[in-house]
């Protein structure tokens, strides 16, 4: 279970619920996961999130699609399960396709293998990539 | 400089030219960054990790630019220096823009964030999110 | 089950129990969790980390309570399942109640954002910070 | 230098000058570190950043110092350099001593020593830990 | 379950089936694991992976035992669990006893505490290290 | 430049000076490197760390070479520059060679390329890994 548990809307409080309001509204759902039920348990902090994570995942320069595969492939490098897990069923009800899946598994594992090259061969970075 | 040095495309041999060649063509330039020139003492693992790249950056379900933004948000999730400017260099040569940029680090640093509260409020994977 | 299986007391060889002895005194409990008793397997790796653990986590400039607080920081940070979750409960043992939980877990989500941030926009060091 | 630059209060527009002006107000100093000139080039970020720090890093049931801390400790654990340098001199502006420096270190070293110890040999979560 | 989930020999595509034949025949085991049955879901990445592995793990310069030593540290130091369990089986079958496993993760723990010292006190490289 | 700076033998205390004769004397050399200069600052943690290295990097069950070479790999994989720069020399001067290293380097990328495959396809422990 959770470190300080996780706290369902009927148990919520006003400043809680506000919060759980929103991210349903937004996400066009009634369905209000794991992370937020947690991240509840400091009310501060979950408004801070939410606020954060609504503005950043919008959509902008970026489609909203490219942003979750961005959100996957970094859950993936860190090695987050909860993340992964979270994030892969978002991607996936977003539109990510099974072969955008595994393209974007490829490119992360491959990344993952150079930057380690990179830095194990001591790797000077070239004159022209100097901003 | 890079443990083993750099190897210049005349002092390379044939079965690094080739690739160098291959690099050159498929990129249409001239020019042959620093990290091909290290692997290049390892002729087997510069083929290898050539090919292996050649392939997963091709376009797919995934153009070029979004795999090219992917590849920025691992590299710096991991905090590769190298990799991080000579990737952030290509991204932007493919046509990221600075607005893309932005909202790709936002996205990073966000999910650097929450992949911490998850693992340290010791959330449970949803029901629905185990495939 | 651990690799090497955890070693009881019962079972334990008396350089392996000469250190549990110590562990139980110096904690003043009689539990011997499972990281003693999985390192039990190796008694000089054992008796070690439990020697360098015991002269780290003394009080000292810092005290006990803040000691446990960066432990849990680190832990979260690696994303290491069972040291979160031995070191939580080590921490709300000794004091950190669940409102320094909450900060504690904000600092380390943010640290993580921020780190990825001044990586991907390679922000050099600042000369005032060059010691 | 960075990858968009660095963008000094004289160039600044108004949006973002409201917000060095204020970091220059908390802080009680009339300098702007690299980080924020960074973030300015995209003003959403900088501002939703120093918000955030802003919340996160005002003392609470954890003191100024503690929570500096713990900026340094996720900062080292995740070896980004550009954020040791900065927190280790604003840690130490803030009035952490040598010593408290060195305790830190050894217990950040010693937590992700263990972090790997306990994730090597496989180690089950005690039940009594499973909150 | 697996995100796309696991392919059964049974149920493969012959050229699924041409990888698991050759993976059983070099390894001399009528074993596949899970990680190949689930990159059978993207037979590119499972053809490419498995000749990479091939290759990378064949006796050279380096023996079959201590390249399996070298793939448990990185497992054991990226905390992946799926990795650990699987290499630490593997080693095992290989000829790693309970004492080189025991000296692998006293070092493997070592490394990540000094590695972190290095960052944390900033260190700056030695002159006859810099190649 | 170091945090709390470098301690040269002559500006050293007795007790520093006690270990870095140990340092030469067993490693049959009049260098002391930055690390242990810098390390120097806090004896404790020198004199606890330079025995815990002394008596893990001992032969054993693993010869000293292979030891060297799993302590790069956890460098690589880390991305400590200062521990690639001085670990990768300390290597070769043990023996290391030039093919050796490659190998090296080609296993280190690979692992850490599997690993986020493993992690990212969220592969459950075959149960005859389990032990």
């Amino acid at each position: 279970m959770a470190t300080l548990g996780l706290i369902e809307y009927k148990d919520a409080s006003p400043r809680v619920r506000e919060v759980y309001d929103d991210i349903m509204a937004t996400r066009k759902t009634d369905y209000i996961n794991n992370f937020w039920k947690a991240l509840a348990n400091d009310p501060a902090t979950l408004k801070r999130t939410w606020e954060d994570i609504k503005q950043i995942m919008a959509p902008g320069a970026l489609d909203l699609l490219t942003k979750e595969l961005i959100y996957v492939a970094v859950s993936v490098s860190n090695q987050c399960g909860y993340c992964i897990a979270s994030h892969t069923a978002s991607a996936r009800a977003k539109g990510v396709t099974d072969d955008m899946f595994r393209e974007l598994m490829a490119i992360v594992g491959m990344a993952n293998e150079t930057n380690r090259l990179a830095s194990g061969y001591q790797i000077e970075i070239d004159e022209r990539y100097k901003t």
